[in-house]
């Protein structure tokens, strides 16, 4: 994993000189330092090394002032000696994110293909048939259904249940306790006032670049894919119903709820606890504010509030005017 | 699983002369064919089995024109050699939803007793005293907590949680990671403001024919039991309060919470995000709209909407007034 | 686990003599009993151990009248020796909760440190560098990441994912399913429209005595902590973002959401599927109804309703109006 300067400046209380996105992805010895690395200098004797040293960040102590230009971004911190140690406990604790092995206590199908440098953990299922890409983490008691297909370097976070079938890119995040695949929620009435079943017969694809939240439900289409596509960003406990369509770069927050067949576009912002009625299409870019209710197509870039919603400026001025009328009343009244 | 000759005829691209509802349970060779199962007739020289076999649907090509009358319904496709491979993938894929046999990987209570033709997963936990019945499917990693009891047939998929003494009937399916049984939500303010927990001494009887969605959670009664009748349907991510009833046959979408005590009757609908608070009663019949919010009794057969929840009517009258206010206000500065 | 009087009066359909607040923990015989014990009087013989013995409650039968005074409290129900029974097996049903033990089907970590009396179910996955606290109760495939640190006496039911570095209380309760430090919901858009992962590098630090429902999400600190103070007691399904604090003995009802960064204060109560949006401070004692969502800061001991959310007394008086109108228009047009 990479960090930035001013990530690293801000976790140890330093400031930054230089670009403060300039990443590095481990530590080293100012004498060894290469590029993408970060290295330290707290002993004068060292201080040649900061001239001619190829890392990309420098930590050094706030008394210290460099006599010649210095090439590396510098994060000046109280006591660069202290401070690499705080950021080597970080940079280790990151690094047991890149887990390696197959768990002899996880269930591995015969028939299962698995990459090079894919992690298994512990009570791990994963099922017949399935595809597993180079570098995928998959954590403790996941399951993974027949056939299902994984890209590569995708992190399947512990207990994530993926259904027969479903498909998932490249470079995704699941976190925990999310549900792909779950058969959508369809039921037909009887004439006796019960419901029948209807088979659930679709997968869920996934593309790459996508991170899903801790316990999200994706449901399987009724027929064909529910599809998330490239670089959408869904937060925790959102439900995704049957057959939706949701467009690449698009981010909805915790809680919120698309019903079955809508399509949202590209680019679009759902805030929080935002419902999205069945059967519609959300355009490119709209922008729905938390707790709305969306319950007809949206025109691209519309900025929505309310439910069910409507352009955000009417919905805040018609809601001031709904808070004002209490006390108007009364002054009516007293007229 | 059985699937009808529409379903089918969707999935293929086709059309269907006949009845679309007839149902087949799986496929079979046009001179062995049986009632319940689909044929086809790809070579001619099989046509004289077409006027004389008991299928119940036969795939035909488009091509192909029948010269005698025929008895099955017909689902004609582009090439029906192609479709019946695509076919037998899929009656292959709903096949290996009927899994059989017990995993070693299993932990299974010596005192729990299995019906025949149980399914046990690798890493499920069996409780003392469970009893499950004949033909129960218990995936990867569900946990029953001791004295659960199953009826037939049902359907618990991976990483469902039923904690001790709760009920579950028979023809049920639960989705990934609901929760069963979990304490309600009650503590009783002390006298310097701390919270005391109340014992959760009930459990949560779940009836027949009942789908419970993906994540759901349904908390155990103070006493007594929490109850979901026969045909309930409830989607994903929803809350079921301590001592909530829900009647026969009652929908409940996605993201939906019902408070603890209240009782929700049969036929009910409710929609996607939809909150009644606890300790009223929702009469049968009753409709909420989506994200409303009910917080009184209500009367059959009513239809709701908004926060507090009113007659729909009235409430999309109100709105529409409501969202024209600040455009009215504005004619009458400028008047 | 202690019961009242009172609850064991209404388990049992029985009436309290005294105070009904006194609580047992056990059942003993009348001979034998101790304070904090429950015993019966069933057998005439024995009514003289009735004046003299420890316990705290006696069950008696009704028609049985003593004839001297009675220092315990009774519970006077209709056959004591029935309700012993169904007592018995009450305590016995609560008795299962204290598990002990760990399961060799668990994978605990050589480097992780396990308190006395720790129970470790079936399929639990406890990281390395791990502190588990005395009488700890973790249950089957409960996943504890590296250097996760629990308090004593803390109960963690099925199916829990607890990721690194984390640090729980004693006293606390976490149900089924919940998902504590999960990333939080933070990417940097970029120039072409894409979004960067800002990476997740806190934790979450929950205190002692707080009780966290199934299903229920908690976000690691983008830097630093997101912080559950002593007491507080979160319903199932909830959302709390990264960053966030929630003070002392706040209560939160089920499918609330506070985004990230917000601070809830102390002795706060929110209803059901109520949001807060993000970089917020909800002020000590504020009370928020169910479905509101608060979009700015609070006042002490407010009571707020409505998106967004304003004093209840102006929301319910609004509505009253709002729902007024579509009738009144009516009039007037007959006018």
């Amino acid at each position: 994993m990479n960090l930035s300067a001013k990530i690293i400046a801000e976790y140890l209380g330093g400031n930054v000189i230089g670009n403060p996105d300039t990443e590095v992805s481990s530590v080293a010895r100012i004498e060894q330092a290469k590029a993408k690395q970060i290295c330290f200098l707290a002993n004068p004797k060292y201080e040649h090394y900061l001239y001619t040293n190829k890392a990309d960040v420098v930590l050094i102590s706030q008394k210290f002032v460099p006599r010649e230009p210095v090439a590396p971004v510098l994060i000046v911190v109280e006591d660069a000696y202290q401070a690499i140690t705080i950021l080597l406990e970080l940079f280790n604790t990151l690094k047991t994110k890149n887990k390696r092995g197959r768990s002899f206590r996880a269930k591995v199908s015969w028939t299962a293909k698995l990459g090079k440098g894919v992690y298994v953990g512990p009570f791990a299922h994963i099922g017949k048939g399935c595809e597993v890409g180079d570098r995928v983490q998959i954590y403790t008691r996941v399951y993974l259904g027949e056939q299902v297909k994984i890209g590569t370097n995708t992190i399947i976070y512990p207990g994530v249940t993926i259904y027969p079938g479903c498909v998932i890119g490249s470079d995704c995040v699941i976190h925990a306790g999310a549900v792909i695949g779950s058969d959508g929620f369809g039921f037909a009435p009887t004439p006796d006032g019960l419901y029948k079943k209807i088979p659930q017969i679709g997968n869920v694809v996934v593309e790459d670049h996508t991170e899903i939240g801790a316990n999200t439900v994706i449901d399987r289409a009724t027929m064909g894919s529910t599809l998330i596509h490239t670089g959408v960003k869904l937060d925790n406990l959102i439900q995704i119903g049957h057959n939706v369509e949701v467009g690449a770069n698009t981010v909805i927050a915790a809680q919120s709820g698309v019903a079955g067949s809508s399509k949202i576009g590209k680019n679009c912002q759902l805030g929080g606890q935002v419902g999205v009625t069945g059967h519609i299409k959300v355009a490119d870019g709209t922008r729905i504010g938390a707790q709305s209710g969306v319950s007809g197509h949206t025109k691209p870039n519309e900025i929505l509030m309310g439910t069910p919603a409507i352009d955000y400026r009417t919905y805040y001025k018609a809601y001031a005017i709904f808070k004002q009328q209490p006390a108007q009343k009364c002054k009516e009244i007293v007229k």
